[in-house]
């Protein structure tokens, strides 16, 4: 049996008690580490679990998932998912090819960023459609993430932003020396998400668009490390969260931004968390008041 | 302090090693059973906290929740939720309740349906807004669900439709005659669920609406006890989804309604549960290939 585990956001006690029960007894665990991170590291789920686990990065996961498979049909393998299994396309692909192999496959749920954000106070029947912010380089400056918030705000609707992480990715100055070196891990802030959306509302509305989806009055909250000991919201305008790194400290971050569709106790939840509570209040009352 | 601690979706052992600490330690535990229910019944959460729990009901949580909170400023009170604390409204009225009263609150996230319905194969990414079915009675027959779904599908979203469920209801006829009997527990099916979109769809038909929200072709999802050893999937038209129920067996139920805007590897993984796989093919290919 290939058995997917979520491990949930935040350390090692939040695998769930079944979810343990397997790994302790599997022939061989894997952690897949690579599209999310707990806010611990290998060693201590190791020494949590009993168990060595081998690091599956994205070539092995993706290239090479026989590897992961392998006797999968008469014996038990675990392979560990931060959050919940089913929130990156990779592990479809893992449970296709499993299933080509008629080898059974159980999944164990856990929490997810996509609900866990739920603690920030914003109802999450009111999110739309989720994006990803990736690293903006200068050749580089993916922007398909507005059409989609556009989209949510179109319909009044809250858009969790999840934030690149990169992880095990190769210098390419060394690649093209010969040498394989790796840079070191890099975890987008709300700070630099908010930047980015900014730079291209403005690009937007310079090229003759609209704009009104992520300019610097639009509210939205900013998250570190949901569901840890030491969660933090900050919510502002996204001009206020341009400066909201050292509030929320170190990873991971992610960034809602508000729909207009709003309900009066997400005013009354979030509004704690606001960098500046009568802006808040000003901006809600003018823009985020409920249509009916 | 207070703590709202996720059960997830199925058993006893779906808590998390972090949640089954707090609840082992804490001074009284509370069981929040009216907007979820796990698939074990609280003797059996009981004998495997070797604690008792008060199940709190809506009145409980809505109107005394002072009860819930007392003494919560100096010692710990675990409020336990089915699925995510965060899934139902419910929840953040304890948080702010808590707050007046300078009660410090901690979440356990756990695995919610919202998250959890990922493992039908159809990616999170591409989910709108999330809408409520409830049971429809002769003279209450709320159709605000279908305006939602409509914008959803206008985007090419997927929709994921909560179903209702009945527990502690009174009944009315007893209430008249001064007695408080309680009916039993009811929970919505898949089928009941299609039949209802497919009447809504054809009361707009009918009315002079353009249809093609929720029609006899529309392609859906059906799941049971998702999360559960006995977690099962049928993918069909909601035509076919309407007799759905006895391959699906027991509640919970829920259902994803497609959008058009899919991805390959969601075609491939969902097809394996299609009633009828040329059918399901063949609408897939006429109305849900990807735009781009």
């Amino acid at each position: 049996m290939l058995y997917l585990i979520g491990l949930g956001l935040s350390d090692e006690t939040d695998i769930t008690v079944k979810g343990l029960e397997i790994v302790k007894k599997a022939s061989r665990v894997y952690l897949e580490a690579y599209t999310s991170i707990l806010l611990v590291d290998q060693p201590t789920l190791e020494s949590y679990y009993g168990r060595s686990i081998e690091v599956a990065d994205r070539e092995m996961v993706e290239s090479n998932s026989d590897a992961i498979l392998r006797g999968a049909d008469t014996e038990d393998v675990a392979f560990l998912v931060v959050g919940d299994p089913f929130g990156a396309t990779t592990h479809t692909d893992l449970v296709l090819r499993a299933r080509e192999l008629k080898i059974p496959v159980r999944t164990v749920p856990n929490a997810s960023i996509m609900s866990g954000i739920g603690a920030c106070g914003l109802q999450l029947y009111n999110f739309g459609q989720t994006v990803s912010m990736v690293f903006f380089t200068e050749s580089w400056r993916p922007a398909s993430f507005y059409d989609r918030v556009a989209e949510n705000r179109g319909l009044g609707l809250h858009t969790l932003v999840l934030l690149d992480i990169k992880v095990k990715e190769p210098n390419f100055e060394s690649l093209a020396r010969g040498r394989l070196v790796y840079e070191p891990p890099r975890f987008m802030s709300v700070g630099t998400c908010a930047r980015q959306m900014l730079e291209v509302e403005e690009e937007h509305v310079k090229a003759g668009g609209e704009g009104g989806v992520c300019g610097p009055d639009a509210l939205a909250v900013g998250a570190a490390r949901v569901g840890g000991k030491t969660e933090r919201f900050v919510a502002g305008t996204l001009r206020e969260l341009c400066d909201a790194d050292d509030a929320l400290g170190p990873p991971l971050h992610s960034l809602v931004l508000l729909g207009s569709r709003t309900h009066e106790l997400e005013h009354d939840f979030v509004r704690e968390f606001a960098v500046d509570k009568e802006n808040w209040d000003r901006i809600w009352k003018a823009n985020y008041q409920p249509s009916t």
